[in-house]
């Protein structure tokens, strides 16, 4: 396998499908995923069922969510002033999407739903909707789309704490310093994106809430996995993406309280947000933008994204995440327990190796670059994991100390001055994921550990690639 | 018909589907779409193939994009660090799709391909660029999409022009009186979304240009039905909609020149966009941005929409915009002719009726309120066209006159006092569209307009429908 080979794959695949849903090991998958009987060439020779492990980056569609975009995608048409029948049904399929994704949020009554494109969208469009002499607060362990887009206000960075409890003592602190008039908003991870470790999210809320603030719940690793309320975790925002839910047609959310949305200046300037426009006398023109929703969704909207998420929600309401849940712990439990006896396996963690967590694992190996050892696990087990630092720089700097770097070299393993890898290898799955995937996960990292890679690699273009030169 | 039925659609369309490729009029249409076959009920009896004559808001997918998006689907993967098969498949579909458009638009060497979600996307992405003390000029015969998102610029509105060449002259005018010193942009329209008229785009970029503006195309009505080439036309940016071209799945392009938006803060904030995060000594972070197209599309990309796009543009580039334009001009003939006898419908043009144009026309109906002829057009005749103002209201104003409403009343035809309706009706149709669809509407207008509604319209929720409760 080469980066230059891979790319016939879609040809070959219209032309002589290597997909059918009738067989293969995805039986004990809670939700039939696409792409689960898509086999991949090992370097090594002959073909493997591959193993989608990077659920954290991008989960393959539902089954579900794919067959429900099908049976709608030719009755698609123009939304909102469409007069003709596929409009009106197109409007109303969206209008409805966003009704769903408000139940599945358990949404407060007058909280709104805003299509955006993805998470790092709804919290930017929240960061261009704060008030004036808005206090941000954000953990330096988040994700950078949640901890770069509060451009303008003053933020408040926190260190990663090392417990969920100094978490919310750290707020608290934070809070408790801070100017106390005007407005001020903690921006916080349900689960992390790197770690996996679940969040004190309602202690957080109730802290923010005790000092005057709100918090925005950045959900795209948890809504996968755990119910998410905003009600009951007493949230005032959410935001996920679809395409960690199972949806990925370019769309995402923000939901929550109406009040800063309908304030602020439009996120986007155009049709669709605008009601009403008009010259003035003086040359210029006049807007009236809308107060709904709509008022942040100018253009088009992506109406098969977010009837995509729409039909993702369903499926995993009735799914039920107490299953899911339960189902996820126990693969997190087989990874943990299989390498239990390999030393060379660190995992991190914030809050300890036993903290609860969504099925989203990251750690080193030492003597291997991550980026060599995820190379191995794709071109010898047929296993997609990833590598890197995660988009979470300050967190893996914290974690993994030294000069992390986001791309790593192969061949001769390299380390940080105190032995410790300069980044690290992240595994994770959900619901679409057979328990096969996980096994087959651990046993090759310890045979890779064990025995070594069996082929060479080499870097190319800051990756680390097969060399298939030899 | 009515809005509370047609919910039921998608789900009788997955049980039972009414969809089938193998017969149907669509023989004559140069590129099939999907949908070509839905049949949708009459309010007056039976059923009848939807005609979809709105492509100017949304057109249907092309088969092609669908086929390559549903052979993909199967294989679609977290892209960039992912190390797995799938994506670095992915990756490569992605950066491809890059290519593609880049090819498409006939870039410039150093020119950037930069994915949003839309063409309104696009514009407000390049208005947040703009350099420092930029002036903009922009008619305001423009969409909303291109008239709003220069926000924080100096922007001189020009009046309607009555001519391509008076628009030149207006704009030259503008940019010889405005202060010479710092940067100016001119954005303007390829194809009117109203009118469908052609603007002398090249000339424009010349004028521009001459007066050391910069100029952007927006090229959301003008890509699905010409050959748009930044070389050729000179521009230095051309922005569109992937779900105008053919590509309904949530993506747009912004492509041009780099140096604007090298030098731009990042439009979101994010992973993706940020190459290295770190902790300043004083608590705060240092980032460094990409310079290439990803700094502008932070958050996880949408492959699907990006990949759709590129499959349009192929699927557009072999069958080649000569072909496809002439007979789209055949098919705006059919209109213009067939209701050449009949004085009650007025065409709307800035640049007279005969003024070359793409597949989009709009007109009043003298006698009637356009929501309830549109309203009478799709439940009588399964025509589905656009009323109201089209995100253009001052042109819709400069063209109607009087105090145009975005949404009409039915029942008794309304008037504005000078006795022009006060919104309008749009056809607008393309490379999937049968010349039976538009031989209908032109049937379906002489018909409603000769022989009035055969059903009794009521207003529901600001719209138009069909009484059915008689």
């Amino acid at each position: 396998m080469s980066v230059s080979t891979v790319s016939a794959a879609p040809a070959a695949a219209a032309s002589a499908p290597r997909v059918s849903a009738a067989d293969g090991p995805s039986g004990c998958a809670p939700l039939p995923v696409l792409g689960r009987d898509v086999t991949v060439p090992l370097v090594t020779g002959g073909e493997v069922t591959y193993a989608a492990l990077d659920y954290a980056a991008s989960a393959p569609a539902l089954q579900r969510v794919w067959d429900d975009v099908a049976a709608y995608a030719p009755y698609y048409g123009s939304v909102h002033r469409g007069a003709g029948y596929l409009s009106q049904l197109s409007t109303e399929l969206f209008e409805n999407a966003r009704r769903t994704v408000a139940e599945f949020l358990d949404c407060r009554a007058g909280d709104q739903v805003v299509f955006t494109r993805s998470t790092t969208d709804s919290l930017n469009l929240l960061a261009a909707a704060l008030p004036d002499d808005c206090q941000v607060f954000v953990f330096e362990s988040e994700h950078h789309a949640a901890l770069l887009p509060w451009r303008g206000a003053r933020v408040t960075f926190l260190d990663a704490p090392d417990s969920p409890e100094r978490a919310v003592r750290a707020l608290e602190h934070a809070l408790a310093a801070r100017d106390p008039h005007g407005p001020a908003l903690l921006c916080v991870t349900g689960a992390s994106n790197v770690t996996g470790e679940l969040w004190p999210v309602r202690e957080l809320a109730a802290a923010a809430h005790a000092h005057g603030a709100r918090i925005v719940l950045d959900a795209a690793q948890l809504a996968p996995h755990h119910a998410v309320s905003l009600r009951g975790l007493d949230v005032d925002w959410v935001a996920f993406s679809g395409h960690k839910l199972y949806a990925p047609f370019g769309a995402g959310v923000l939901a929550g309280r109406a009040d800063w949305l309908r304030e602020a200046e439009p996120y986007l300037a155009g049709g669709g947000a605008s009601r009403k426009v008009t010259r003035r006398e003086d040359g210029g023109v006049e807007v009236e933008w809308h107060d709904s929703a709509a008022r942040h969704e100018a253009g088009s909207p992506n109406v098969i994204g977010a009837y995509a998420i729409a039909s993702a929600c369903k499926a995993l309401g009735e799914a039920g995440f107490g299953a899911l849940a339960a189902r996820e712990e126990r693969l997190v439990r087989t990874v943990r327990n299989g390498l239990a006896d390999v030393p060379e396996v660190r995992f991190l963690s914030l809050f300890g190796d036993d903290a609860p967590r969504v099925g989203v694992l990251s750690f080193v190996v030492d003597g291997w670059n991550s980026s060599h050892f995820a190379a191995a696990l794709s071109a010898e087990y047929g296993i997609g994991v990833r590598d890197g630092l995660f988009c979470a720089h300050p967190l893996l700097r914290a974690l993994l100390g030294g000069d992390p770097q986001d791309q790593g070299e192969c061949g001769a393993p390299e380390a940080a001055p105190g032995g410790t890898s300069l980044n690290a290898i992240r595994v994770s799955f959900g619901a679409g994921t057979p328990d096969e995937h996980v096994e087959r996960f651990v046993r090759a990292v310890r045979e890779l550990v064990r025995g070594g890679a069996r082929w060479s690699y080499r870097t190319v273009d800051g990756r680390c690639v097969p060399d298939t030169s030899a």
